[in-house]
Formats: structure tokens, sequence, C-alpha cells
């Protein structure tokens, strides 16, 4: 963050406030003319202050972005927004009310793969999407506040936020928790929207196996994204199907064309800098930055009801 | 089948019934001294037929390996065993009663990897297994009479069936259907265990990308089998953890223990070879097959709990 | 060989030599109407039969194919035609003088890879070709009589041959026999082509690790055949160079142009049913068959200079 | 190296001297305690200095490190050492006679995977080693002043002559120069052992494809070390062979053994970090480098050979 601020337009880093002098050393060392404080509260007071980037535990986002968005600051949170759906939509009129950005860093939104497959999806040229697939599962550190939906989901959902239109209905979850404090390391989350959409997610802490990828199936093409590749992320597949009936088989055909892939050239723009980028540009132009407060909000309500499906042994729960 | 059978010591294909004689013809041509009928009833009456090989539409299974119970042959029933469970468990009765073998063909438990799977796990070697993932997913026909899970899932749960002794107690399952029909091309199924051991299935007819893989997690090790993989289809990570706990950072410490990985070499034998001969020794010998009638059943439960939870918004169903 | 000629149209298999009466039962046992005998000239004075396809070890080719030749039969010969450029030049001689068919079985010239490869290549989508790169290497039984250049490279060396117009004029080899009787179990071959085009082939029955990989690079667009792949086997990658010179840098600067990867859907025809229509259709309707002999020709002629130059130390020996 | 060596213990970066300001305003700005020079030969007089590391074109490093061992400072060179092995000999012994430490920068011997390799092999565990194939290629800039060997082979040649402790009697080398200036963009190098031993590399700077793999056969098992796989860069495979003879079927048989294959853990250790503690470990202790002048050396007379090799046609040429 400190980095990508420092070299982005119309940006200066003036202060990193953290509880632990250890960091701001760091800190110091490398960029000697940052001011560093361990007193967050002299940052609400200091005028030349534009902006504050909030990236601490989730459970704090809401205390500290309220308090920075009353002094009159625009403010950046990590993901995911907040606890809670409550706590988002306080924030979000108070931003509203005070006419700051209230942006979070949904970093993946900005990388090019994200961006094509949007562009892809937007071009019509999977036809309407039937179903999103994803699997982000690894051997992760088991946190003790949030558990692997609250850590890992959040990249996927914001993902699927921004590419689909759709608003969810609906979810359904389910998890296990092998280290008995009731935090999931590993979570199934299924999402219902209108009509016949469905969107999954498989999120683990516990996989030998680093996998990262979605599977976004279009009735025209399908489109697979594979994050581990270094250079190969996206895949498009020329496969589609119609739909037809063979009496003597008792089947309903879909006859599958399964035709040529296709990957194309991502650039390599790092997805930070972009996020950096848009976040001053929203506080400079007023324009309406990818990784908007709805993102964030959108991402809240899914994972919240998921928080209840998942405790009330996978019931579907709605979405406000 | 007639070509495992043919070749199968103690085991002679005396007769193939099938309604279409377009199919009879094929079977004539390869194998000129095997009787063949459209007149299934024909079978039954018939002293010199000791067992039947039942590989019809899953609907008919019920009343076919009835009919040949109580003709008093052994029957071999194509997977998933029959339709409901109380059709499962009538025809366990009878072969029981009737003193006949009656067994499923759940031909993957004869392969040499479930087969090193199974020893790996039962040599302690992966220690507590603490979690079962399977993906399955493809582009393939969708079929009118049952959905995805019964389709594909049966493999995967026989697996897991045979594999690891603990019971299941509660299954959760979402799925969405593209055509319409109420016949889900998608599936997600949760399988709830005793303690904090979970599984989950994931079945696809809709997927560009062919996947057939399971992670087994054990305390001690973790397996993976990909059974896309020509040869290396197993691989065992010396990949463990042991729990601590970090004050500062908030965090439950899982202490990852990363290590090497291991890919043992499979034999090449035919898995429907090893079906047929313990199919023949059940027969012969009495012996106990490994797809026995309770893997059979077993899965059949967990098969026909998932369609009352997909069609009930992911209610958690109770395994009677 | 016998099941396909026996489903190409206007072919009937006639009869079947083997000096290994064993070999013969298997193919009565498959095929109770074909002949077989173990006298192979009695093939030669049958009036029945109209060609005769050799399918024996290579230094028995020759004399085979001459007799069969002289009784005016077609040939068919297995790869390599024979084991040197003289008797192949006799072979053909005869076959013209005779109006006889002289074709060698490269079946991989009738995989839908090299016919899509060759299709790239003749459309002018990838520019003129710079260079050929073959890697073809497993664990393979060592041959006594042939090297395995001979064993191994014919495959790759006909492809070549058949993808490109232009005619090679020397070749270098070198090689290792790890069983030290002068039979190289491990070879590499340049050949040198006018203008600055030149190819490589690395051939071994000696590495744990199984591949069959070309690239193909021209100045336009470069294409990876990955033969290990089950259905992806061709990638054209869509990057080629312009050059210009940095004084600054000291180097010429290559600009290379990175871009998509194309993966064309291949067909699934199988290369041996197409070679045996290939070669009836010569015999029947005068068609030139792609496996001709003038591939065959060109096939020995690199071979035999590569066994010169391996045996001379890698010495540079001219293509006559 | 200046990151390096700042953090590698008993070692300060003094001076950086570059002819081009530019490059010196970029060390100022992370290191403002660096000095900076454009006057390399103020290097040489300042008794402050011990020790230079020269990162210049090759053609340049002769002149530089004589300067810089009469001058009584220690010299790390990078790869290549020298252009000539005439220049790389009296390099080495001014070092001798000046009593310094005269090292080469081959990074690769410090990885962790290289150190497994040189373990694997040293322990006897792979048995005798009979051959070593590198293929390093993938698209790259096309240097003025050397070819595509002097810019990749060293990593390769220097590797083979840390791990096995036979020398190279002979080399023969092809190559092509697609830009016409006689600087090979794609070439092939054979370098000829006593007994059957013989290793071949592949390195090119227009292959669509990036490749860095080595195959390390022995007589009990095999390695293939893959630099493009993230982690698992090493496999063992317990493969080996037997020899005996088929008379039926005139074959000399191979009997390969086919077994498991390993996959050991690597540490995470940064090589380049590595390689400047044995700089500083050599000038400081008088301890041998792994990288020193003797493994500079023998990948200069391997260059240098094949060299002469490539333009006369593939010649063989012995190793002096």
């Amino acid at each position: 963050m400190v980095r990508n601020f420092s070299t982005t337009e119309n940006s200066t880093v003036h202060t990193v406030a953290d509880l632990r002098p250890e960091r701001l050393a760091v800190v110091t060392k490398s960029y000697p003319n940052i001011n560093v404080t361990t007193d967050i509260d002299s940052i609400w007071s200091n005028a030349e202050i534009d902006a504050v980037i909030i990236a601490t535990p989730v459970f704090t986002h809401f205390e500290l972005a309220k308090k920075a968005l009353n002094a009159g600051k625009h403010v950046l949170l990590e993901k995911p927004m907040t606890d809670t759906v409550e706590h988002a939509n306080e924030l979000i009129e108070l931003a509203a009310k005070n006419g700051k950005v209230l942006m979070v860093d949904h970093t993946f939104l900005y990388t090019s793969a994200v961006q094509k497959i949007k562009q892809l999806i937007d071009s019509g040229d999977i036809g309407q999407v039937k179903y999103f697939d994803s699997t982000r599962i690894n051997l992760g550190l088991i946190q003790q506040d949030v558990n692997v939906l609250w850590d890992l989901a959040p990249h996927d959902i914001s993902i699927l936020d921004y590419l689909i239109p759709a608003k969810p209905k609906s979810v359904q979850a389910t998890g296990v928790s092998h280290i008995h404090n009731g935090i999931e390391n590993i979570a199934y989350l299924t999402v219902n929207y209108e009509h016949d959409f469905m969107a999954h997610f498989h999120c683990s802490w516990s996989s030998p196996l680093k996998m990262r990828m979605m599977l976004i199936g279009g009735d025209k093409k399908m489109i697979v994204f594979n994050d581990m590749e270094p250079t190969e992320k996206i895949r498009l597949y020329d496969t589609g199907h119609s739909i037809s009936t063979d009496e003597e088989k008792r089947r309903v055909l879909v006859d599958y064309r399964i035709g040529d892939v296709f990957i194309p050239k991502l650039d390599l723009r790092e997805a930070l800098g972009g996020m950096a980028k848009d976040f001053i540009s929203a506080m400079t132009k007023g324009t309406t930055p990818i990784a908007n407060w709805e993102s964030g909000l959108n991402t809240i309500k899914i994972l919240e009801a998921a928080q209840i499906s998942i405790k009330e042994k996978g019931r579907q729960v709605e979405i406000a």
C-alpha cells in the first residue's frame, strides 16, 4: 500500500500509524520522509490528511472507518469491508452524508485476468452466464476471528459481483472446524439467483494442493480462470450446447459443441497500482471506483448470510 | 462385461438379453458361441444360468433383480444399485433369504489407485482422516431419469464408503437444472459424520474442464487422487499440522509441516476384471466381495437423502 | 493393420503370413475367414492377392518388397522403408517399372494433429518456417539391429518432410550406446537446409519422462505440438519478432510480439484408417498417397547420413 | 548484488561504479549511504575497498578483473567468467600469485534444487550417471556480442561441472543465426566424456515455450529437474534397467524397472545470498567457494570449444 500510493499520481503518503513500533521502524527505513505514529487518533485531526487506508483486523474496521469519515476523510478499507451488513450500511450512509469516497480493497477486480473476463462476458461472447464455480484452497493460517469464508471468499464473491449484474436471492453454506473453536477451516457456499443461475464457492485452509480456479459457464462459451498459471490464466472454451430429446435412450440430449480453446494474452499491469489510481481518481475527480462500497456491501451480505446458514445446518438464508 | 466375464476363471457367458436386436447382433459377431435373446424372461427359467448381470436403466433394476433372485440367480447390478433405499433393502433381504450373492458394480473400488489409497489409510500413514473432497465434472450427457448426483456421485460415494469406516449422519445438497426439467446437471453435496469429519462432492455435466479429483486430508499426511493423470494418479503429501496460539496476532496457529511428495507406482490391473473375479469368487467360494450390497446400499442412502435435501432447499436430511 | 484393412472400403484381407504359428492362431481366433500361412512365398504366386503389407524387421524389407513387386503386387512397408538408400531406390525403380504403388506406413502423417499443422503452415499463417525441434523420448526397448534414430526418428523426419517443401543439405549426429553394442540408445540429430532453416531431433530410449514434442517456429507465429496431451495437442502462439538495433545496449533487438495462444479442436479420426484408405485409393484410383515412396526415401536419406555422421564423430555429412 | 551484499555478514557495499549516471541515481535513491562513481579507475586505488564485483559485458571482464587483481582486490565475475580460456587462465594465475579470491557468479549452484541433486548423486542413490540432457529455451533478447550458448549454457554447464567429477574430452555443436550476424540464436551442444557418459545442451532464444529442464540418468535412478515448476522442481524416478537378450525378437532386452516417483521438499533459500556469503567466506576465512575459478574455467573451456565446433560444421573439438 505504502509503495503503491507513493508512486500513484496526485498521491502522497503522509503518515503510517501502527500500534507496533517495530513495524513503523520498517517503514521509516525504506521511506524516511513518511511520518509514523502509534497514536491513531492523531490522524483524524490532521488537516493535511485527505484520506485513510484501513488495513487492520476486520472487527476494527467499523470503528476506525466511522472516525475517519466523521473527521472528513475519504476511506479505503481492506476486504472484507466490515464484520456485519449493519456496520457496512452505517458507513455507507455516513460517507454519502459527508460526500466522501468509501471504497474496499478488492484488488482482484483490478487484475488483467478479471478485466479480461469482464470484457468477455460484457461482449456477449459467452452468452448468458449459467453457473459460476470457484475453488480457492491451500494450506493457510487458521485465523481466530473469522472463518475461511470471511478470509478467502471475499476475493471470489467480489469478482462474481463485479462480473454478473444479477443479484443473489439466498445462500446455503456448510463447513467444518477441525480445531473445535467454531472457526470453519473448510467451507462450501452455494449462492442462488433468479432464473437458473447458481454460484458455488469452495474455500479451504487445509488443502495440500493450492488451487485458485473459477469455472464460468455461458450457454455459448465457457471460461476457466486458473490463477495458479503464471501467464495462461484464462481459457475460453468454444463449448456450448443445444437441447434435444432422444426417445429411444430416454434422454434429453444436450448436444455439446466442443471446439477450440483460446488463451488471451494478459497485460502485466499490477493490480494494486490500478486500485490506488482508482481511489485517487474517485477522490479527485468524483469517478465511481470499480471496488466501490456497493461491491463491499454485496460481498458482506453474502458472507453474513453464509455465516447464519453454516450455523443453522445449511438452512437456505435469504439475502436481504 | 461380456469380455471380462468371458475371460474370468470359472465363468462362462451363457446368454445376452437385450430388447434391441441390433445390439445382440454386435455380440454375435464377436462372440458367436454366446446365446442372445430379446426375451428377458427366458433367462429366469434357464437352469444353466447361475447368475445375471443387470446393466439397464436404474429404474428397472429393482424389478429385474427381484425376478432374478426369486429365480435363484446370483445378481450383479450396475451402479447405482436401485432407485430407492426401500428397493435396495427388499433386494438385500431377498438375497439373504435365498442365499444368493447380491453385488453392485462399483468398478472404481477395484482400481489400483483406490486399492493403494485404502492401503495408505489402513496403514495409519495419513493419520486420522479429517475431510474428503471430490470433484467429478466434465461435459456429459444430461440424462432424463436421474440427476447428475445419481449418475456420477456413486463412484465417489462408494469409494468414500470403502475407504472410511465411519457412517454418515446427514447430508445437505444444492443444485441447478439448466434444462428446467427438474434434473439437476450441476450439484453439490455435503455429507456430515460424527466428530469433525466431513465429505463434499461436486458433480457436473456442464464443465468444459474434465476433472476427477479427490482430496483426502489426514492429520498426518494428505492424499490427492487425480484420475485424469495417466499414471501419476496418487500423490501422498507429507503435510500435516500442529496447533498452537499466537496471542499477539490473535491467531490460532496451525503450524503446517510441508514436506516431500511421494507418487507411488500403481499396478496396471484392469478394474473390471477384478470385479468379475470378485463376483465369481463370492458365488463359488462364499467370499464377501468388495463391492457388496452394503456398499450399494450405503451409496443409495446418501443419494436418496441428497435428493430430498436438494428439493427442500438444502435442508439437512438425516441418514436413516 | 488387419482390423483397419478389414473395415476399409474396397479392401479385403486375404491372407496373413507369419513364421510364428502362435501369432497366426491369434488372427484366426478373431478373423476366422482370413487365411493364414507360414509360407511367405505362397503369397507371391497367389493371383487373388493384389497388395502386400510388410510389417517385419527393417533388414528384411528390401528382399520381401522386391519379391512382392516382382510378383506384381502393390506394397505397403512399415517405417522405416528400408535399411539403406540404395535399397529404397531399387524398390522405387521396380515399383515405377511395374506400375505398382509403393507406400510407407508413416502413420503420423494421417493424424488430425499433423493435418492441422500442415494446414496452418500452408495457409501462410505462421509465416516462413525458421526452425523445427523435435523431442521423442521415453523408456523404450533397446533394439538389437537399429539404433534409437532408426526406431523413433522416422516419425518426426517424415512429419518434417511432409510439412516443409525444403530439401535437407546435410546432417550432423551424435549419440551414445550404454550397452556397448554400438546401438545408440540416445541420439541427437541436426539437419541443415538452405537459407537459415534448421531442424533438430532428440531421440532416447532412456528417459524416465515420456515426451513427444515438436516446436515449429515461423517468423509470424509458432506451433507447439505436444503429442502427450490427450486432446490439446497443438498450440498456436501468436508470437513473432521484428529486428532492430539498440546501440546503447549493444544489442540487436529482436522485438518479440507475445500474443494470444490458440488451441484448435482436432478431429478424432483414427490415423491408421486414413492410411489404409489412402493406400487403397492409390491402388484403385491412381492417387498419390500422402505417405508415398518419396516420403519414405527422404526419411531414409537422413537416417543413413545420420548413421555415418554418428560413427564419424559428428562430421557434417551431405545428403545426396 | 547490492541488496544481497548489503545484507551479508561481514560485508559492506562501499561504492557502485557505472558509466551511466541514471543507473547510479537509482542506487542512490534506495541506498543513500553507498558511494557512486562513473570513474571506474577510482575503485582500484581506494584502499577501503577489498573486493570488486564485475557485472559488465563479457568482453570487458578480462581487463577489469586484471586491474582489480593487480590492485590487490578479490574479484567476483559475472558468468561467463571471460571471453576466452586464455584470459581465464591469466586471471587465475594472477589471483594465485596475489593470493586473492577469484570467483564466478554461477548462482544456480547455490539453489536448493542443485544442492539437492548434488546430494542425491553423491549419496550414490542414482548410481552411475550415464547421461545429462539440458533444455533452456524461451523467447529472449538476441545479444550482439555472444551467441545463445555463451548467454544461457553457462548455467547448465556449470551445474554439470559441479555435479559430475568426470572431465569432458570433446564437444560437437551446431546452431543457426536467424538474423544473419553470425550470432546463433538456437544452438545444440554435445559434450563427450570418458566411458559412456554424454551430456547435451539445447539453448534457444526463439522458443514460444519456456523450458528449463534437465534429465540426469543414473543406472539406478533418474532425476528430472524442471526449474519452471514453482516448488516441485525435482523428481526422483525409481527407474533403472538391467540388460538381457531375447533371442526370438532379436533384441537386447533392457528390463526397465519403473517405480515410484519422489518429489523432495526444497528449502526456500535465496541463491544469490548464498553466493554472496560464500564469496565473503572465501575472502575472510580462506574457504574454497562452490563457484570457484575452476568452475568458471571449465565452463569457458566447453564454450570456447563449442564456438569452434559450431563454426567448423559440427566438427568434434577436443577440450584441452
